[in-house]
This record gives structure tokens, sequence and C-alpha cells, in this order.
């Protein structure tokens, strides 16, 4: 029998690690409450670094400019005095309430949580790499086969030395090739699109430009047609078809895919909560669902005047933190704490001793 | 007679020019309207410059620090381009809806709005000065006698080569007395306070005490007790009490007084507004008031869940902004857009041509 997955307890269950939930962990954090955060994704960011990373975002109050990319690391520099558990690359499965009223929360890989209070920031849903479906695949996953991989230094690092496929034409295939074969002695890094015509923000062009030039980039205009494996289920060898027809091999240690996300509601609209067009139907004054305990916010919200903006979604977890934070903590009730005047908020900002 | 004042015709009218106000007007500028600002003080800031300029807020989202003076020029940075008018140092006294449904708004001195829309971003009310009251000081008010003045280079330009008493012992003293001494040619800037023990943080502080070194400012531990004019009304002399009852003369050509700010909700109570609390009431949903056409967001308002912190004025001020536009130009009504992706907007903040 394998040992038994660690169940985490915690005052809140975050789901989703975008923008939203980043800062609804801030909020709760802020208030006292421990905080664990749990996301699909192999990264903190969500929509912002996976569809927006490098495009301007000029509406969030105070910040005349900033990419997606950025409002991340400046939303994690924030939270991180906060120091809230983190649980990336995990999909929660399954929701139960329990007989006291808190939630027991299962992810597919086996993590659990016992919380107090779950706050659902999963934006348009989990998202979910469309996948490749050839011959030879089955068993390759995670191991030799990685579809939208981290672009965090250790992530790269587990592909040092591998000969890699990268597939895909768009900014996170791009990304990921780039950086990859900046890497000081890596072998060339192959690159496939069904087409030689690539799209993503002119810096990032130019770097594969660069790259395709010196060879350590080498560009596939071509698809993918069958991989093969060895008797130990390691990946050998890959099958392309070229627009002529004619096929190609490749010699091959691993394959990273990047076709494009898909997000997928997904086990959320199992969980008994009223929903009106696929998004969670919630109370302007308290974020709540209708299931006491389990609050909502950001793009996947419904309510009267709902705009999906980002920066709603910061008003909807604050309001959402406070509310839970009134039903965890009653005899913590008192006036409204401000980080400029507040000592013990800033202690837990770590501004003061 | 004298000419009649200017009448300004606008999509929206924004009240206060907090950090509430100033996003109100980003995001209604954003959505292609007209936009006025008008606010009792002389600066845009509101209480974030009067009550906490150097202060850190720590949960402004995507800003990991940043004090009540920096968010103020970060928002007056986002919303420069897209160039509301001014009318600082303004209150707004009368409102009335005309039969079109626009809005016939007056100020004290005389301004005058024609508005498709009004929006309340008044916070706790228009700042009044708490004023002196001892004798001599009749007609001074706004030629030699200043309640505080903006502290901008242009204001501080008015009492250059001028005799100046300072009086008051905070940060709002402090800063103009330091301001004031630090420019070359400005004869000794003279500070009064009741005793000599000075509130502010620490780094304006150990500016006070280098200016008082060096003479550039002479304190006096004492309280007013009269002033003098001359035929032409034009001050002279102000007697002080020091705290052993003796008097002492001073011969000065300006006052500058700071002694506290109180907000006063004034004329905006007889609007016929529902409020709560002396809150103004409104509709979650589009920050409506009881009054069609007339939005609120920011302290001034109350509605289930309310929380009284700057990130939540930010939201509410978009969901009014937009509201107002659907209700201004409903033929506009289409798809959210993104300042990511819609070169409309991107044009209106000056990024394409």
């Amino acid at each position: 029998m394998p040992p038994a997955a660690p169940t985490f307890r915690t005052d809140a269950l975050v789901i989703g690690a975008g923008p939203v939930g980043l800062f609804q962990a801030f909020q709760l954090g802020l208030l006292g409450l421990s905080v664990q955060i749990v996301d699909a994704l192999p990264q903190a960011g969500g929509q912002c670094v996976e569809l927006y990373a490098d495009k301007p975002i000029l509406d969030i109050p105070g910040l005349v400019e900033c990419s997606g990319r950025e409002l991340i690391e400046r939303l994690l520099a924030q939270l991180a005095p906060l120091a809230p558990g983190w649980h990336l690359g995990q999909e929660v499965t399954r929701l139960t309430r329990r007989d006291d009223g808190r939630f027991d929360v299962a992810c597919a890989a086996g993590t659990a949580f016992d919380a107090g209070a779950v706050f659902v920031c999963a934006g348009v849903g989990a998202f979910q790499p469309r996948r490749l479906k050839v011959p030879g695949l089955d068993g390759l996953e995670g191991r030799h086969l990685h579809y939208h991989p981290g672009t965090d230094a250790a992530t790269l690092a587990r592909f040092a030395g591998r000969r890699v496929l990268v597939i895909g034409g768009d900014e996170a295939a791009l990304s990921r090739a780039a950086a990859l074969a900046e890497r000081d002695g890596q072998p060339p890094v192959q690159l496939m699109h069904r087409r030689d015509v690539l799209q993503a923000e002119a810096p990032l062009l130019a770097r594969i430009d660069a790259l395709r030039q010196t060879g350590r980039i080498v560009f596939h205009a071509a698809q993918l047609a069958a991989a093969r494996q060895d008797a130990a289920g390691r990946l050998l060898q890959v099958d392309i078809t070229q627009p002529d027809g004619s096929l190609c091999t490749l010699d091959l240690d691993a394959l990273i895919v990047c076709l494009g996300l898909s997000p997928r509601l997904g086990p959320i609209a199992d969980w008994g909560l009223a929903m009106e067009r696929k998004l969670l139907s919630v109370d302007p004054a308290t974020f709540e669902t209708s299931q006491p305990g389990i609050h909502a916010a950001g793009d996947i919200v419904s309510y009267p005047g709902k705009k999906k903006l980002i920066l709603c979604g910061f008003h909807e977890a604050t309001l959402a933190a406070h509310a839970a934070h009134e039903r965890l903590r009653p005899d913590e009730r008192g006036p409204l704490l401000y980080t400029s005047s507040s000592t013990l908020l800033q202690q837990r900002l770590g501004r003061r001793t």
C-alpha cells in the first residue's frame, strides 16, 4: 500500500493562483488566517501568465502599465511575508462538507485539505492542456512528455542535457524553447509547428530568430505522426510528417507540448453550488456561494453588475476574506484595521518585530 | 456686474479628488466620457495626502508598499492621458436636476457645471480647516492668511521673500514650514506650536531640526493672541502668548495655519439622497444613489458588506462608471473591452495613434 498522502489542516483553502487567488490569500493572511493555495497549473499566475504574460495591462489602479507577468510577480512579493502553503500542478477534484461545518477537499494527486472555509478563485476554470493523440505516447506523460511545463529555473533544469522537441507556435511554446536553447550545454532544441508562421510579441520572435541563426534552435514545419519507446518505456524517437507528406524521424529524450490550454470548470460544477451560465452565483456582500463557507471571487462569479476585471476581483476577494474571518473567528470582531496605522497588520506583513 | 462665471458642460462630474475620485475619473475617461473633477482642497489626494502622505499603505493590490502621496502620484500619472478638467480649491454647494435629466451643479466660487452624471467620491466629506479665532484677522483670508495651502511649487512661490509664520505642530504644518524654509532667498520661517513637541515621521522631524539649527526656521512655543493690519488691510504684526504668559510681537507678511482638517459632508446632505448613518446608500450593482444619475463610491457610501478600504473604492468607481456609460451612451453597449487587447482603449490612453 502506498503511504497516505498528507492532509493539510487550514483556516482557508484558496483554489486558483491567478491574480485574484493571490490577493485572496493576501487578505486572508492579513486577517490572521492560515492559508493553503492550490492550482492546476505548475506555476502561479493563471491567465495573466498563460494568456497575456507580456501584454500591457493599463487599468490596475496605481500601476500605469504592467504586464501580466509583472502583476503576478508584484502580487507574489506582496503575499510572501504571509507565507501561505503552495500546492501547484494539482487539480482539486472532490469537496465534501463535514458534520462540523469544515470541508474535506482532495486533489487528483492525493493531497488532501481539512479547511474551515474554501475560496474558489478559479477564473474560467482549471486550465487543461490540449493533448496529443498519436500512437506511442501512452505512459510517457510526466516523464518524457510534458504539457505546458513550468518556466521556472527548477523545471528547466530537469531538461538539462536532454534532446527536446518543443511542439507549438505561440508564446507558450516559443518562450519555453528559447529559455531552454539559451541554457549553457544544452543540445540544440527542436521546435515544431505545422507552418513556419510563429506568433508572439516582437522581442520573443527576435530571440527565436537569433537562436535559429546560430543553430541552437532547429525548426521543423511538420506535424507529429507517431512516437516510439524502448522496452523500459523510455522515449526513443518520433516520426514527423512534413508538408510534402514525407516522414522524418527525430531521436529524442523529451517532448514539450504547448498546443494551448482550455479552461474546464471541471469538478467545481459537481459541488452543488448554485450557478448561472456556468458561473457561480454569489452574494455581493460576502461573496459566499449558495453553500455557507464556500466563497468565490474573480471571473468565475456572477452577481448583478459583475464586470470581469482583475481590479473587481481584488474587491470581491477582500469582502470574501472579511466575511469568512467573521464566521471563523467571531471573537475577533472589531473595527476595520488599516495597514497604514495598525501595528498588528504591519507585524503580520513583517514590517515590525 | 462681475462677468458670469464659466459653465462647464461635461458627461461626468466627479466630486472629490482623493484616490477613489481619481480612479473614478480614469474609468469614466477610459469609457470615452468627458470628465471634470472638483475638490474642496487646493490639491488632489484627499485623505491620502492630508492625513497619511508619508505613511506606508500595504494593501493596494500589486503595490507592496506605497505612501499616501505615492499612491496619488501614481493615480495622477495613470489619469493624465485622459486629460480631465480640474477645479481644485472649490466646494460644490448646489446640485439640481434639470428637466432633461442632466444636472446643474454650482461651486461656492461661482464655477458651474452642466453634467450628464455626477459621481460623489467625497470620502468623509469636504475637508474644512480648523480656523483661528483671534482679533484682527477679519478680511485677511486668501491674501495674508492661508489655511492648509497647497504644497505644490506654484503655491510655495507665492510666499517667496515674505516673512511667514506657520502655525501648527504636525506633518501638515511642518512639511509646509520645511519646504518654505528650504527655498533660496527666503527669510527665516517662523514656526509656532503651543508646545515644543512636534509630531511627524522621523525624516521630516530631522529636516525641521536641521533647519532650526541653521536658523532658517525660528520656533516659538506659544499661541496666537491677536493680529494687526494697516489701513490698507495688509497684515502687519501678530502678538503671541508665551507659556509664561508674556506677550511677544512678530512682524509678518503672511500666516499659514495648519490646525487640522475636519471633514464636513456639507451641502451633499441637502441633495435629497437617501442616507444611512451619514453615508450615501447605493445599489452595489451600479453604485447609484437613490437619485438616478448620481453615483457614489469610496468611504462616503454604504451597502451590505461595505469595507472602507481604498481598493474597494476602486471597484465601486469602476461599476459606477460602467453603469453611467450604459445610461449616457446606450448605443455603445457591447462586450467589455480590455486594456490588454483593445486598440480603442489603448488609443484613449495614448498608447497608439
